[in-house]
């Protein structure tokens, strides 16, 4: 079984680790092995160019989540990580003094810009930095163009950084709107086609819609690919009782004028047969009374618990989300 | 007084430490400040590209060591130094395994390399790095230009950067010559020129005579420059007894066919009224015997103690130097 996951980062990590554990779980000799394959195809919007180096959040989030090098306390970057170099680049009055990069998380950043100023892609690079890891799920960046997304602020005619605005602001000023720096002529990378084309099944992760979803969805021919899919496509709502369930996804979905609901971030998706992305829209408990709603607009409603708060109620959302295929 | 040195890394480094001291201790009015402006022109030959890093090692080793902040017992590098940075990316096999970086160290590195992307020239992004420390002087990269030194090694046709001779192979392969590359359209960094005909002292501190003083005198207008300049040019050797005092620079003098003995340097630097670089030349009291054969070849001989212990013993040879001009 061929499992194709959209996907962005700290979220979209949970549910990957989920998945991957759920199918480990159900194989047939219990080997913990699996005979399915798992491809993220994963967001590149938040990567960026700083003090030389080429950063690529999403990536690895998922990366240090499916290595079991994440920190779990802090929900984000590597375990056990240090901040030496970043307190000697403040000193030099070099970079963002409000972005913290640890040493260990340098070390990925280096080792990318390295193979990038060697002349490999993106997915190239992706390739190799993750083969230090078992994974069990390969990850293909969404496209090896550079698709930075910028945010119109509230001073109009204003954009920063989606970094700057997320991580120094913490969404705090008011967002306009959203750009995908170059969008129009990015290309998706190699396998990810594919990776959609030949699809058992493609899963939609509880990321950010506007962001991180969004997009993926934006770059030329992934839309058209995703409707000429042959497998059905399942999404898994980031929204729980009205609330992002993390992140400030809220302020982005406000921004392009999308409630912070289920139903409201569903109707933004679309229903697959009105040439939108999904076939099934996963909602929790909490929110089973948008169930109608989410119907009516002809996307088929699956309540289920949501909330990934460790890896096995993960694993039984991403069985949750398979078994509505 | 203006002072201009021409420098190297580790031994230049303590050349100029030592030199800083001695005027600070000869102030006339014992505020430790110093009425001479000291201008280093350093060495970027052992320069390199490394994991998407610009590598400036003797502008560092002169930094770190007037900023207090070098390690005095390995003997290279900063105090206090880690290499978390460094494991990440032999983890990822990325780089050279055998050259490490540490943490604090890549902090240098990453200013550097952001501001040279930035569009800042070396000159620039020295003087940014260095405002940090109170150095006390003024470093001048000798060139903007990449002028990487290579090796041209027994194998022959087969060259490797200089850094990987030295440090991977501990220049235990015969070398047979060195390549400057690209040095014949190399133009002197903004400010050396000056430096060198605005002088009161020229100094040549005891470093490697090939490939770190080779290199900055190899810069097309450099040699022109200290023909023409006014102030005299003063040498300490690198060589005592008959052997380098630090590194392995006879292997250096061997590929270029000149004897390690302190004339034998004083020789291949040649004598200012015959075309050469030196008006006088120190040579420690152990190779006093050789005074005879440098004033012969029309440089003055001063014989003092070399040895550069400690930061007084360095002063007083600064000041040596100082005097012999």
């Amino acid at each position: 079984m061929r499992i194709t996951v959209l996907s962005g980062g700290v979220g979209g990590a949970r549910f990957l680790r989920g998945l991957r554990a759920s199918l480990r779980e159900s194989h047939p000799d219990g080997s913990g092995g699996t005979t399915a394959e798992i491809t993220a195809i994963v967001n590149t919007g938040d990567d960026m160019w700083l003090t030389g180096l080429r950063i690529a959040p999403d990536l690895d989030s998922i990366m240090y989540t499916l290595a079991g090098a994440n920190d779990e306390v802090r929900g984000w970057g590597r375990v056990g990580e240090s901040e030496r170099v970043s307190d000697e680049l403040r000193a030099y009055n070099v970079g963002w003094p409000w972005f913290t990069l640890g040493d260990l998380d340098i070390g990925t950043h280096l080792a990318r810009t390295s193979m990038l100023r060697d002349g490999l892609t993106l997915t190239e690079a992706t390739e190799r930095i993750t083969a230090r890891w078992d994974l069990g799920v390969t990850l293909l960046p969404v496209t090896n163009d550079e698709v930075e997304t910028h945010v119109v602020v509230e001073d109009a005619g204003t954009t920063m950084h989606f970094q700057e605005w997320w991580t120094r602001h913490r969404a705090a000023v008011t967002a306009l709107g959203f750009v995908q720096q170059n969008v129009s002529t990015a290309r998706p990378a190699p396998g990810v086609l594919a990776a959609i084309a030949e699809a058992d099944v493609i899963l939609v992760a509880p990321s950010n819609p506007v962001v991180s979803i969004g997009t993926v969805l934006g770059i030329p021919g992934i839309r058209e690919a995703l409707a000429e899919a042959s497998a059905p496509i399942i999404g898994v709502s980031p929204i729980i009782a009205g609330s992002v369930v993390r992140g400030m996804a809220d302020a982005c979905l406000a921004a392009i004028g999308v409630e912070t609901s289920a139903s409201a971030v569903a109707a933004h998706y679309g229903s697959r047969a009105g040439g939108g992305l999904l076939d099934a829209w996963l909602i929790d408990e909490a929110d089973a009374s948008e169930a109608a709603t989410i119907e009516a607009a002809g996307i088929r409603a699956v309540v289920v618990p949501l909330w990934m708060r460790d890896i096995p109620t993960s694993a039984q959302l991403a069985a949750d989300a398979l078994a509505a295929a």
